[in-house]
């Protein structure tokens, strides 16, 4: 237990993953529903791709040998003695001297190996060619199986199928695919003064934003999203909704009680729902220093903050790795253009704008106090200044996480 | 009419946006469905946000001037004359040497203006605090308004609409909005040796590729993909089922025909539509040269080259600037890691794979022919070589569009 040393993000999540018990769920979907889902399992092809010897080009299927030498003033005079129809094999074979005249994506006659491209040869009559340039066995063709070899790894597991992806499934004759279920997330927002968003406002009261930020990173991060609205500050009333919400989900976010006091009702919610309960209060992370990490039965329940801001960031660098672990890796490198001050022992994640500027990409610091929504809605990405910095100079390059 | 020149990709959507006569609809969306939704009017403010001055801290809400010149030493004693409720207004009003005792969150009371963090206070008793540092006036505040105010532009027509924006409209109090109907895209794959996925394949197949991924990038940008199927090389069986497309959607994607007689047959029946049919055919691209530009009756049909490769390519160059013009514009810059040659004239769209090398962003070009699908699995994203350029040297910059 670590209730009382703020951790990093690293830390956190290997104190969390060492409690998660969590077994996907798979399901079958043909491969117009499978964009954007998981692969649950390696997929090998059944089949090559292509299944024959094709052709690249229009013009002529030929024996490369025949045309050998072959130049603009002393063409390889050939015998057309086919056509290729899309779609079928050519029905005769090609000897010396002989030529199919061939499409781009028709199958090569037995007995070719090469095409030669129409703008290269001349036509003498109706069934005769001159080659004006020679060609090696293989220009202009695609062979069996070297697009996919079957029995070859296509696509692993954990991936998550973008249109290419879901392409070379239909390429190789793969019509379903067993895919992960999409992890559902509760989602609660706590607090006496959060209202839904069409009430009418009383002095003292906020909106409810978390339950549509924390609702849309479920679904951007390809979870479904179950909300169970606002629920006030009542022990009895946050426990039968996060009793609920753990039996209807497999991961829970509770987004509110930032404050001291409230923090402490939140975790004492959450231990009473079972073990281990709490793992950790606290992150070595600006903003989200307030956020609570819990495993129930096996499900992540995480206590974000109730700063709309320091919610979303505290879901990216905590919620997001859990529920999305295929998410994108990559991360960009910027120049800062402010210097910016950090506490050493803290992590700091600032929002910035991102722009080329003379060629170079510029992160931007999107001033503004940390509450502010509208700092978020301003910034493209989030500039991370490490633990052991203490900050950084303008010109510098950080690392920007982009959303 | 330029039918026989050869365009860039910025005459080919110039041209067509000429052409084009496109009012998109609307409908309302809640907030939970705006997620992804592209806004289809500017959005102001109802309301200001926060509506009241609130405090950003634990502590005590006081006169700033009260506090002036407190030190450890000599500490600036108060009387706490009440406690701020979270969600309604402080009943009372604090006077000269007065402090509330407030949580984050909270309403300040009247009278004061700025808030000292419960940790720079020592509690003498139940009713008298010692501050031990001063606080200026609105410190540990946000003031009403400071986030949004009422009136205010909040977010700008044409907007996809991120979590973070759907929470500004939460915060707000802006409960629906009006967004943009989705675009609906026709697909049609042609050729009489294209075979449905799961169908038995004979020699001189192949499966249809194209309807997955032309319908998936669709989806991937926003639109909805309504897929006619493949259809074969028939001038009546295609032209009817163009001409269902055309009044089923609003724009239609006709992939195949790359080689010479095919490419004309579909300009054919394209030009059977209506006018003004045909405005280009061929791009000054690599891949994607057999590309065909049509509009009919204000609506882009646009002909894709037949290799799945070649398609996805123009697709992202022509046909996502149409139906999905927000989509964000910001491409990478990516040191290359090998020399590759580009005929001048011709702007040459690579596939590369990303990663970080010594702290650079490095594209590293997928080898394999083009009409690979696997060389676009592998990808991450398309380095430009523009028009004018020859070629790259290994270790030049480049850009690079991300997918």
């Amino acid at each position: 237990m670590n209730l009382f040393r703020a951790l990093t993000i690293e830390q956190a999540l290997e104190i969390l993953r060492a409690h998660i018990r969590w077994a996907p769920q798979s399901e079958k979907a043909g491969l117009v529903e499978a964009l954007g889902r998981v692969l649950e399992r390696d997929v090998t092809a059944p089949e090559d791709v292509p299944g024959f010897d094709r052709s690249t080009m229009d013009g002529f299927a030929v024996r490369a040998q025949d045309t050998f030498g072959a130049t603009e003033g002393l063409p390889a005079y050939l015998d057309i003695i086919g056509e290729v129809l899309m779609g079928s094999a050519p029905g005769g074979s090609v000897s010396v001297g002989q030529a199919y005249r061939i499409a781009t994506g028709g199958m090569l006659p037995a007995g070719t190996d090469a095409v030669v491209m129409v703008e290269y040869t001349e036509q003498l009559d109706e069934h005769t060619i001159g080659v004006t340039r020679p060609v090696a066995p293989g220009d202009n063709t695609v062979r069996r199986g070297d697009d996919i070899t079957r029995g070859a790894l296509l696509l692993t597991a954990g991936r998550r199928l973008r249109a290419q992806d879901v392409g070379l499934l239909a390429a190789a004759g793969v019509s379903r695919v067993s895919v992960v279920r999409p992890p559902r997330v509760g989602v609660i927002t706590t607090g006496d003064e959060v209202v839904p968003v069409d009430a009418a406002l009383a002095p003292g009261q906020v909106r409810d934003v978390n339950s549509y930020t924390n609702g849309a990173l479920v679904e951007v991060n390809g979870g479904g999203a179950r909300r169970y609205g606002v629920v006030g500050d009542d022990f009895e009333l946050l426990s039968d909704t996060v009793r609920l919400a753990l039996t209807e989900n497999n991961a829970v976010v509770i987004s509110g009680g930032s404050s001291v006091g409230k923090r402490d009702f939140t975790a004492d919610v959450i231990n009473s729902m079972g073990k281990p309960g709490v793992l950790f209060h606290g992150l070595a992370v600006r903003p989200g220093k307030p956020t609570i990490g819990a495993v129930v039965d096996g499900k992540p329940l995480i206590g974000l903050p109730g700063h709309p801001v320091s919610a979303m960031v505290v879901f990216e660098l905590i919620v997001k790795p859990l529920i999305n672990p295929t998410a994108s890796k990559l991360s960009l490198r910027a120049r800062i253009t402010r210097s910016l001050s950090s506490p050493p022992g803290k992590e700091d994640y600032v929002r910035v704008a991102l722009s080329y500027v003379d060629g170079v990409l510029t992160a931007e610091p999107i001033l503004g106090k940390s509450s502010l929504i509208v700092t978020m809605v301003r910034a493209d990405g989030l500039a991370r200044i490490p633990l052991e910095s203490q900050g950084v100079s303008a010109g510098e390059e950080v690392e920007v996480i982009p959303f």
